[in-house]
């Protein structure tokens, strides 16, 4: 695994966040970007070469709006990138690690994704990544 | 802030966890400290610039037991690094931030550190930190 891509922080309200994160990291987030298939609106942050990712659910039943109605509002994942998504997950699932996703799919920021289940990783949500080649 | 300097997650039995993480990261704990001050052991990992820290409270009062008899095992805290921690300090308080250390105070690893309350900042519990000058 080559570095921290980015921690994702489940947020209510993604203006006010932008806010107070804005404050805190003395910069303003950079872009902002929609998935539609997961339900989420997101903006960045860049700290040295991490991104901090915020989420917002755009509708209740989303993956985000669930986490933040059951735990509250906080750090929901970490991602790791790596340079061979496909050869990770195969290598995690020899190891005995149970994947939430049979196979890598897109997420945010032109990336292809995978998650490990947190009841193998001591309650952590773990995600893989990989830049798409363009 | 210059970068996240680690990760701290919170686990039950960091024998246990080692093993889980070295597998994850297909690399060992390069290093492991107690400090006494927090009731807590701890064990690094290194991933790019950033560290990832398992937290392991060593009695039932302990800030790190006492989470996870709250939350469960899992993501604790983020770590920021800065160059000056004392300006940073009154920076974050003049902005509004609700700090849980009036001073910066000694932490692992050698360094400098205070806590932000995560009241303040959307549920995530934010360390600042300082290398120490040897």
């Amino acid at each position: 695994m080559k570095k921290v891509e980015h921690i994702g922080i489940a947020v209510k309200d993604i203006e006010d966040a932008n806010n107070i994160f804005a404050k805190l990291f003395n910069q303003n987030h950079y872009k902002v970007e929609q998935v539609q298939s997961e339900g989420v609106i997101t903006s960045f942050f860049k700290i040295g070469e991490t991104k901090i990712e915020l989420l917002q659910g755009t509708h209740q039943d989303s993956p985000i709006a669930k986490f933040i109605s059951k735990r509250g509002e906080g750090i929901h994942h970490i991602a790791f990138e790596v340079t061979d998504i496909d050869s990770e997950m195969d290598r995690l699932k020899s190891e005995g690690f149970e994947l939430i996703n049979s196979e890598a799919k897109d997420g945010a920021d032109n990336k292809k994704i995978f998650f490990v289940h947190p009841k193998t990783t001591n309650g952590v949500l773990i995600e893989l990544c990989q830049e798409k080649s363009s």
